[in-house]
């Protein structure tokens, strides 16, 4: 099972607004056991940094809780392999999309006794096993593809966006890395000012109707983050510098994907996107002395699935 | 010229979302004038109680606006007559309403030099002048019809999000007043929390995708105000059994019209709209012994208009 990388806190979408890539991605494979609850029989590709320990490896705790609520009564048992595809700590979401591939991989395997809502539960506990919050713009857009929002979290509630024709994605994740721990920390205690809030919800607002209305422009402009951008400002270097870098050759918008150092920008062309990215990987080289990866294509319409 | 009243603020959207209703609303009539500038020769309907002075009142302070846009030497000269039809005070954007019958009202007399943007932003003007905030989301909405959602004020970017069909307004207004600028002093200086950022940003988010799907039920789940609404808790009274009264009767989601103390519920039939109007106007009676107007109907897609 495959389930992709994700852009999360998509400009003035604190927790609240997330996409699904193309690649990259973490793949789950799972088979049933003898051994009840289920067992993490290797992880490959994180040159071994994440735990091991099935209690507290994102994967498996969310396959972990699709077991527990798929067959409440105990006795069944999964075996799980992860293999990471995507770098750690990058702010595409890595313990998102291993959690969205071990849940939807551990559905799988029992016959899909639980909706997709409900995997996606089971994948923000996951989440918070791995990072200490909870929070869904991961793990929904992993799971359910394209671009979700999530209306409230007590009831969950979560609300699938229109994925505009013509809308392409650069992202760029240079060499470093930022703790999503971290990053929420500067956060704790803060306290936002209301003409930040009035500015932010009207930028979402503008972001939802231009995804409806197919506006790229007013999308373009509406990606503004201006409550939790600020505050982290310098937990990665360069960011000033690559976000001018992508308008200047024809970016719409620019953000911070999650809590970065990734960082993404939209365009309307192919040919922009790609250029976008070589512009933004040498700001990164040229600030900052890093070597980045870049992706470049359209939003993915499909979350997480099986792949041959 | 007759503006339309206006619900701003809606649910989670202070400052950034507003819509018109057919009525009540503010009748401007303007003709030529030998005296250079804006002349106010009569204010009916308000008890004495706005300002007389062209200077101070809305209607000829927005009016003045375009005028000083449109013909930047001067000499030109406008008379204005303003007959209010709409409460003062109300929470129904009373000085939304004159402000955008005035800008409208000479706008029409000298031609239309203006477009409808630069028209809203003279009835800015107006409405910084009555009441010292130059909010968009009455005015816009007044001019413009429909639901308003502002993106930015600087620069100003407004969004005309689609009414959807089948929806209904119970607007109840007790014989009681909030002034506008008391409640925004309750503000000054407030800091908001993350969680009510993220429960706020999620709801106006879902409030703009509700619109365009036409999906009601979302619609009235979205209209929650986490951060505004309950700092203004107690401005006026009864509001908590009102909006009981409301969603006991069916209505789909109810809230605060700009800051009180009219309210304002959604439904989705018009007898439920009716019915949900007396439950709100028996709570008003019962637990505040207030008396109330209201108005029943749906969102009014059109803007100031010559009224024959």
């Amino acid at each position: 099972m495959f389930a992709p990388a994700t852009v999360s806190n998509v400009g003035p979408g604190f927790d609240v607004l997330g996409f699904a890539l193309h690649r990259p991605g973490d793949t789950v494979e799972a088979e049933p056991s003898d051994e009840p609850g289920v067992t993490l029989a290797g992880v490959t590709g994180d040159q071994g940094e994440l735990p091991v320990d099935a209690r507290s490896n994102a994967a498996s705790v969310a396959a972990g809780e699709v077991l527990r609520r798929a067959t409440p009564a105990g006795g069944t048992g999964i075996r799980l392999w992860l293999q990471k595809g995507m770098p750690l700590g990058s702010g595409l979401g890595s313990s998102g999309a291993s959690a969205a591939a071990g849940a939807v991989a551990a559905n799988a395997l029992l016959d899909k006794p639980l909706n997709l809502e409900d995997v996606v539960r089971c994948a923000m506990a996951g989440e918070r096993a791995a990072c200490g919050s909870a929070h869904a713009d991961n793990v929904a857009p992993s799971i359910l593809g394209g671009i979700v929002l999530i209306r409230s979290y007590e009831p969950l509630d979560l609300v699938r966006l229109p994925v505009p024709d013509g809308l392409f994605v650069t992202v760029v994740c240079p060499h470093c890395r930022v703790s999503t721990g971290e990053a929420r920390a500067r956060l704790a205690n803060c306290a936002f000012a209301l003409p930040d809030v009035v500015a932010n919800t009207g930028n979402l607002g503008a972001m939802v109707a231009a995804l409806y209305r197919n506006d790229l422009e007013l999308l373009g402009r509406a990606v503004e983050d201006r409550l939790v951008e600020p505050l982290r400002a310098g937990m990665f270097p360069a960011y000033p510098e690559v976000r001018r870098a992508a308008l200047d050759s024809g970016a719409l918008g620019c953000g911070v994907s999650g809590s970065g150092p990734a960082v993404f920008a939209f365009s309307d062309r192919a040919d922009m996107a790609a250029g976008i990215a070589r512009a933004m990987r040498r700001a990164f080289r040229d600030r900052a002395s890093l070597n980045s990866d870049a992706w470049v294509g359209p939003i993915s319409r499909e979350g997480a699935r099986v792949r041959s």
